[in-house]
């Protein structure tokens, strides 16, 4: 590692995000001396890329720094002696998003960026492209970590390790971040006094909390999510309680995203109306970027506008920026990665990707141990865990039965015949990012399996809006 | 043992089975030196145990065997100085069952008798009263061995080993006979020449087959069962095709429960069809078994009704008997048995009960290790028998949360506030039978949960028909 | 917890390393709101409790602190109420030390304090006791912590979480402490910026090393070894180098004790060699005490004297106080202890005791995973840490098989008719002291089993000199 | 398989075993179709070879068989389409035991086959040659099956299932089959009446045992070793009981090596009693195999003679040729066999072998699970089969830092200078057959590591009676 002039590359370096991102660096100016910036991106986002680049550009000279800012749509350019790179991409970009949502939404079925058939597809393109870039670094910046937050974050974080054999690697995810944020305020604390300790996999994880008198405080915090306290759920999900008849006998905190399969029904109505409505999350998300980037195009705006943390991922590039600096200063911070289970969860298999409380040191994350689940979590994550791993070697393979695999395991996806139907009209309809699936994409079409007209109309109007 | 004048106890001896149990007896009376049979049944079943037990005094006589049989209400009485028991009651009757088909289907969900919500509650039922038999056991019969048939036959073998320490037990089921007599013709081989390896637990459980050659053939009979051969789908299941992707991916086969999983909306629609017209598989049951003791009447019938073979569960008493002169003979028979894992399907825990292809023995079932599973069916396995471990401690516990999560885990049951309100309308339903429960049932009666009319109405009707 | 005006105790509160855990409080007092100080002692250990006690109070005088320094016989006065408890007492004083040296030694095995049939014995006559005092803090002070570092330690660990059902206990060693103290400087690094990940068994453990670049820097100190420096062995152990070839193979770093099992050869001669010449570790421990006390009996003497770093558990109290601080403080201090492994160490028992780098919070030791050791590190470890569970079964149940099996498994006494007659030997030698063993005991002595007459001698003659 | 004209290739076949492999294939004439037997052996054995194999024809044509006998020194030939392949070879001639048994006696150390430094030897010089019959067989004759009775025949089936990535092999072993032979008559029993459960891994396996009444009777067996009677230790093993008291601990039943584990002095003490005595295991072998070769010489033998089954290897064929049966008539017989884990023993990683007993089909051995250990024989199994796979992958990489882990955690090598100068000289002596640690022997040589004279002279003199 170039101990004093360190080469940051950013791959989604157009996200609406990079402010956040170009904050966090700044914020930690003292920590990480920084020569050199570098944000890339795919030339259908170059207009994206100019307007935050240069937004970076003033927000670096604004904090009095002398970081070179670059932007480029060349990869290995910006790759070539990189110290640590960050992904935040997003393959098909937002028009994929759509697509994730919509189609399902016309099965009558949750359309979602993350879980059910959305997160799936969203894995089957970008798994391709990450191992493409784990690819380029082994020739370019061996030595790099890469911290990944682009999502499906723990399926992407298997896929670079299981994979694309590559070890220098953190998983992150905000929805940990945004729990330790809001929680102890509940209970009438600091999060400095209190021990978190997180298990599970990404989007998929447990935690329970004790106090700095050893006391655990974990059921304090559940019985304050049922009176109304901010307890910090990402913005993005629909905000139906648990049972707390289920929570008293679980004594863990689930993270946000099990709402969508503890309460499978009111998320899929929600979702579903919605949809009737002609509305999607990815609309949404248009709507604010589009408000983002009218921002960033102010010549004096030298500073993260606060209409930024509406965004469902904020402190997922703070947590980046976390990261970072923990590995570069060692500074052994307890944060929430995915990474290498190695007996941490011993309900799941040593070699692969779990989200755990992990210590973060200039070697990596050291997980801490967590023990045994009780039955009916330990049934569920290793349900979803081995649903990851099929997932990720059908996004591999580009194996048909394993994709139809993955559908049929999805708890979000009741099997049958229209989940099969679903399969083949994502597939077409993803065409353009799955190369490992062209065979059957092409026999898929050559049986007339195609987008729905009345889905595809309702698409053309969303991307028509971008 | 008395080796030499075996007491035989069959309890639920009033089952329109008891003729196969005993046919089953009879054809082995070579290898079973039996002295008594006693068949038990309750108050409420003793008008058909006296017409089952004379058929089967009937049988005995024409066989020309001196055995006696012995009708009783006495368990306890029965029970002492038994050697073998085997176990085949219903409680609540066929009045339970059709609560766990109509209650369910009210909710727009599966109504079956082992799997979904109706499953679930056969346990809560069932696993208080085989704790009381097998305390009855360890006072009355220590050197017995159990063999259960009652269902559901894996979380009631688990709930005998686990919480009635008891390990003399040996759990069966008809699936894994039906297959093994069915698939050998459908590739011109008889079941002699192949050699069969089980693995799962109770009606969740795959397969592979190997010939005499050492050739697997497991993919021979997947493309017979797209040719229309019979392969052994037990009756009461709806045939509808496993995905053929999806076998040629997996390379097994799956038991004929794997539809309800696999093929879920199928399984359902039909499912709720037959309750639209009002019919349920109880219904067909219950006209099925009053043909049967119709003809068990009939003073001149002295053997096994060819009817009989109609009911779901045939083969179940036969597999019992050949259990039972296994154990006795020291035959090491290969059966495929619920019986602890110890190993052999080491992604499950090996204290824990599987349903898996074992070896007999006078000591009772040693299991053949069956090795890892794939990701996918690793996945499923450990949902499911997690599944079972809290279906079962919710039944011994009388614990609401843990019933709560049981049927948030369930695939079969979209989690949400209907399935609570099924949970909550079953456990009213199903009071008489959940002593257990009691003080929760006694809440939500206080709550106004009750068993909503039209459902109520139809099961009286059901019930009326009996 | 008082958090106010904490209580601590100290079961051995004579020894003559009070001192340093007295030092160990004052250096913390900022950390450490301590009301009262209560060593307790057993009779025979009274004279030096009063010696040490004094000493103790002079210490804290001086220091201008106003606790309380309590001195009693009276084990259930002090724990009543008590915060802390520490526990460092030796069953059968020095007396037993010299006989698990000199029986050992004089049928040409190794005598030592730990390992070998010293250390088993050490076992067997410290775990009754220390369950003993766990069931009187169950009753008296059921929420104190339990800091152990009587040896063996981690065996005493174990029988205090197995045996005891007592989970608030953390077991301690001075070995990793002096490796961390000692090893840094060798590499021209400073402890802060080094990550230590230690995992095994106390006093059978390994550890890695990374430096604040990410670079893992275990070689580099290996490589120091071999030059001379000073790498931290306690004062206890005869300095023999490991083989380079092994650690070249194995890429960590032993503990000072694996030279027992490295290096038998060398290690047993030079154990030999003491013994021909009468000397014993016992006799040197006894000379410093000597001298220690006389010291401590100094009037005028308030503070730790240089002389005590000399003794082999120098750093123990110093850990001891240390640990204490950061359950207190809720440090979250990086410390090695014994702890239940809970998939730390995923080649042994999630529920065993291992000694394993942890996290030192409120709530107790939070081990940070290792992950899988190398086949010849992980046969080893898995003798070892099964061996330690069939000496603590044998101590806590008396069985004379298990004893058996420990001596026959232990890889330094050879099995055979020696190894048995020496087990034997020492039964009857530790009469006074194995309750749990007293039948076999006396039938032992009815077959004339005694106590040699040489080595009655030397005890004898060693003892004189305490 | 070609089905109806089976060829059987024997490499070592000019064996002095050969004979009683020729017998078991004729016994079995109606369960094998053989039309061709191929005896192969190395120039150096073609004397012995044309000896043995006149004899095996003798006998085939004595049998009335039409069976061709070839004998050949061209292994490739005689792998083309062979059907059965098995494996007696002995790397090094007995020239090579004669080193084993007196280097290590010359250290004081146990001189002995499979165990100690001898064992370890063994294996360094025929995983070469067995993974390159592999090779050959994966070229030749894909579909054979290998039948290993090469010692150490454990890790000798480890490496050709690890590093061969060959699955279709069984490993086989006489001890079982010498066990399940002489104890059931102990007891008053039939082998056909007992069920026998082994577990372990090769010479290191411990069993239990069942009557046809379910009752184990392993304890019974165990107590008719201590008066007297007949149990099956192999012929070469000096017979020192094990000690009661463990056994009754144990309640399993160990096998005849374990008592180099279990008596280790007395063991030692023997064999250095023969080593001084100037005798060796192997003077002995080649005392009765010169007499044997004397025998076959006799034009008109043809039949196994019965001084055959004085050789410590007897019965190890016939298990072959059951194997082989057991295979090709798909016999589901049970054997003991080394065969890969898979569950069978929880305590071992499921990927490697062990020795258990199986079911034997068309398909290979499926394993009977055994369950976990106890801690004192789970840590012994732990650590011999973690140093069995430290053996292996130092005799397939010639990596000298795993040789000497393999020394030093060896429980019957004291660690220390010797065990490393005992290394170091058995490298050397045994250059010829050590390609893979070439270059290490040469920096020896130069560091003047040589045979010590002593030990030369012996091994030349004993060579010299061959």
């Amino acid at each position: 590692m170039s101990r004093n002039a360190l080469k940051m590359v950013t791959i989604g370096g157009g996200s609406s995000y990079t402010p956040e991102l170009i904050e966090g660096y700044i914020k930690r100016q003292d920590q990480l001396p920084i020569k050199e910036i570098w944000l890339v991106d795919i030339p259908e986002g170059e207009k994206k890329l100019n307007i935050v680049g240069n937004m970076a550009k003033r927000m670096v000279k604004a904090a009095g720094l002398d970081w070179e800012v670059h932007l480029t749509l060349d990869r290995r350019e910006a790759l070539k002696d990189a110290d640590f790179v960050s992904t935040q991409f997003r393959v098909g970009l937002l028009e994929a998003r759509v697509k994730d949502e919509r189609i399902p939404g016309s099965y009558g079925l949750l359309g979602q960026e993350t879980n059910g058939a959305g997160g799936i597809f969203k894995a089957f393109r970008t798994v391709p492209i990450i191992l493409d870039i784990v690819k380029d670094m082994k020739e370019l910046c061996p030595d790099a970590w890469l911290i990944n937050f682009t999502n499906p974050s723990g399926m992407i974080t298997e896929a670079i390790q299981q994979y694309g054999k590559w070890d220098k690697v953190i998983g992150l995810c905000n929805v940990p971040v945004m729990a330790m944020m809001n929680e102890p305020a509940t209970i009438g604390k600091e999060l400095k006094d209190l021990t978190y300790k997180f298990a599970g996999i990404d989007h998929f994880h447990w935690h329970r909390v004790w106090d700095n008198s050893g006391k655990e405080v974990t059921m304090d915090i559940i019985n304050k999510m049922y009176d109304g306290s901010e307890t910090g759920l990402p913005k993005n999900i629909f905000d139906v309680k648990f049972f707390r008849e289920q929570l008293n006998q679980m004594k863990m905190i689930p993270c946000g995203y099990h709402r969508y399969y503890y309460r499978q029904t009111e998320m899929l109505n929600h979702s579903l109306e919605e949809f009737d409505q002609n509305k999607t999350r990815a609309q949404e998300v248009m709507r604010i970027e589009h408000e983002l980037f009218t921002l960033y195009q102010d010549p004096n705006l030298d500073h993260k506008p606060k209409q930024l943390a509406e965004r469902g991922g904020a402190h997922y590039s703070d947590a980046a920026c976390e990261a970072i600096a923990s590995i570069y200063g060692d500074k052994k911070t307890h944060m929430v990665v995915s990474t290498l289970n190695r007996g941490a969860l011993p309900d799941l298999p040593s070699d692969h990707t779990v989200e755990v409380s992990s210590i973060i040191t200039a070697s990596g994350a050291l997980p801490l141990t967590f023990g045994h689940f009780q039955p009916a979590e330990r049934g569920w994550i290793q349900l979803m865990k081995n649903m990851e791993l099929v997932i990720d070697e059908a996004a591999v393979t580009g194996d048909y039965g394993l994709a139809l695999q993955a559908f049929i395991m999805n708890p979000l996806i009741p099997s049958g015949q229209a989940a099969k139907d679903l399969l083949d009209e994502m597939l077409v309809a993803n065409k353009k990012y799955l190369p490992q699936f062209a065979d059957k994409i092409k026999e898929l079409e050559g049986q007339g399996v195609t987008v729905h007209d009345q889905v595809a109309a309702t698409i053309d109007e969303h991307i028509g809006q971008i």
